[in-house]
């Protein structure tokens, strides 16, 4: 087993001053490659505190993959401690230095003398070129032990890792062949879906792994399989997942790394169909999702946030009397209001929803949480009432994920 | 110097599966009563690897806190890994078992075998009440160090952390006494922030220390003083704040935890006004800010998302000519769309936006990130150009700070 650890150097992520998302990305790229993190640590911006890390995990693993500190500012440390540890010097690396030239004359910056640093390497590094910034990536290969060192920025390190770190990691450690299928299941908890599926996956061959990845309102289901031949290992992943694709069918809205506004837009593209929006209580976040996902314009024409009741009579035209005998947060209320923006924008689907997103305004028979969701169509109204009860922010993301998938549904 | 280091327990956040939320909020609240972090780690489920993480961070701290791996199911072995290397054996907690009957009985849920794991503690912990779940925060006193461990869901680890923990950290390690004074700035870059207050900052007492807390969009300056008594370095601070204020005045939106939503809020409420939203590519993202603050319903009445022209024209009343001649991108568009928003829905302010949010529709003469905004009042119409050229998500996100950051300079 190939054995990695992951160090960011850093104070100001020591400190909690931000947040690390690095970390999580490359332990997840490198478990897809067959490759174990055994340990993550973070660690300052002092000499001693990163030679003590590098010694203690080159004893643990294969594979140390440091990130952070090798900005052009004085508290980047991190080539000279390299310089330490292996025993080396730096010096201009003649690649690097046309690299940083260049990205400085393309912007039309100057390069100042702090920027020179930029292209010092450890005369044991192999250079690997930032096509997205100035830090190069560096490898080391030192007493069997593979050192990699990255930029912090997080675009920059994606972009090294994604298009050279990867590839050689995998030629270099003659990983396995692995090949994955994510399926992304929404409406059902983590247990009820582990339930569910228990026979189907302790009859799992030994060569393939499930594993679940819940987030909130939704759980991926990923299926790893390992072997030496793609093609056969593809093709017994398939096979497990014609196997299981039955059970959990009503479930599924998409694979890979598709979101369900993704999902949702694509089935309206194929469809030709299109959609608008009338919201209360999520007051322009059903919106939100839609439209940051790129080419939406083709399906989402717009909506109409009415978070007020005068917006509810002025604009979206609900009859005043419905509001008064129903109130706001009501079937009867998210019906006319999903009919009415339907009609207004001339779209295939009118989506609507109005409730007690909190902490405030629930009462006893319509506590927090309580959210009417309605979808017209040509044909009909759906409606659905959810109960959450969780926090604000929570009771918006669910009301937008269930609206979503009631829409999913529908086009399918 | 109190040095303290966070270890996390689980293979799921090792490889990357969920987030690690948890570290990051530990080590700033732990900053902020005068603890140094000076590692962070995260290990797998294994006796051994936690084991390995205890004695050496015994080593190098007096303070080690530990989060995850207390559920009841069997790859949880943090506790029986403590009674390991405490030398100690696990035990009915007479307490812990009172507390989790009682959070059982309440719930009507019923006591299984496996959640009486849940009160079995190692025989030399304190026990620590979590009123938010059923797995007890612990707290060991060992050879002169102290471990504490905690449930890793976030809010229960929060409760423990804010109820007891803090306070009993305080005392023990009789901490020094600090006030903190948090300044939050929009509109202006930390390196550009920090020549202007250069001078100031040298000049700072020994005992005042500043960091800079950037985020997307904006910066936030932390001031931190030390002393013995808190009504001494409150006033030190306060002095310090008064002496750059001037200095920074224009960029300084808000103290201490509040977004800018929620300062806009603030002000609309002081000023007894109301807003509403036209919005083309923030497609909602603006509402959903104003709306994800609890009390938004006060000055938030609601908007139109004219994604389509058609909307633009039928619902919000924009002239096509003006669509013709100017493009929906223009100044003139965002002009009608923030003064008809604001009529149509009788509010004191009327916002809009229209841009190129990426990564496709840009041209040579309206790259992507090309970003018009406006704000309509009784007296005036103010407009801004914004040129960002990001990514899509980025550039959503930095429109809408933008307009906030705007609506709040009109609302003074």
């Amino acid at each position: 087993m190939i054995k990695a650890e992951i160090i960011t150097i850093g104070d100001e992520i020591l400190y909690g001053q931000i947040t690390d998302t690095n970390t999580q990305w490359i332990s997840s790229e490198l478990d897809k490659i067959g490759i174990k993190t055994v340990r993550k640590s973070s660690v300052g911006d002092t000499e001693e505190a990163i030679l003590e890390i590098f010694s203690e995990s080159s004893k643990r693993a294969n594979l140390v993959i440091v990130t952070g500190g090798l900005g052009p500012t004085k508290d980047d440390i991190t080539k000279k401690t390299f310089c330490k540890y292996f025993n080396s010097e730096l010096i201009d690396h003649l690649e690097a230095k046309n690299d940083v030239t260049a990205y400085f004359q393309k912007r039309n910056y100057v390069l100042s003398e702090t920027n020179k640093s930029q292209y010092q390497l450890p005369s044991n590094a192999t250079y690997i070129q930032n096509t997205m910034g100035t830090a190069p990536g560096m490898w080391f290969d030192f007493e069997g032990v593979i050192y990699i060192s990255m930029p912090g920025v997080p675009y920059e390190m994606k972009g090294l890792m994604t298009l050279s770190i990867i590839p050689r990691l995998q030629e270099h450690f003659k990983t396995p062949v692995i090949f994955h299928k994510v399926i992304r299941t929404i409406g059902i908890g983590e247990s009820m879906l582990s339930e569910m599926i228990d026979a189907w996956e302790d009859a799992l061959p030994i060569n393939i792994k499930l594993a679940y990845l819940p987030s909130m309102g939704s759980v991926k289901l990923r299926l790893t399989g390992f072997g030496e031949d793609l093609n056969t290992i593809e093709k017994q992943v398939e096979e497990q997942f014609e196997k299981v694709f039955p059970i959990i069918k009503e479930f599924v809205y998409g694979y890979g790394n598709e979101e369900i506004e993704e999902a949702v837009g694509k089935l309206l593209i194929k469809n030709n169909q299109t959609v608008s929006v009338a919201e209360s209580c999520t007051g322009g976040y059903v919106g939100h999702l839609f439209t940051k996902v790129s080419g939406s314009s083709t399906y989402f024409l717009g909506g109409i946030l009415s978070y007020d009741n005068s917006v509810k009579i002025n604009q979206l035209g609900v009859n005043p009397e419905t509001l008064n005998t129903h109130g706001a947060v009501s079937e009867q209320t998210v019906i006319e209001m999903s009919e009415n923006v339907r009609k207004l924008m001339g779209t295939t689907y009118g989506l609507a929803t109005s409730g007690i997103a909190g902490p405030n305004g629930g009462t006893s028979k319509k506590p927090v949480g309580t959210i009417w969701i309605a979808i017209a169509t040509e044909k009909e109204t759906i409606t659905k009432k959810l109960t959450l009860g969780g926090f604000r922010e929570q009771n918006i993301h669910l009301t937008a994920i269930n609206i979503l998938n009631l829409l999913r549904k529908i086009c399918l």
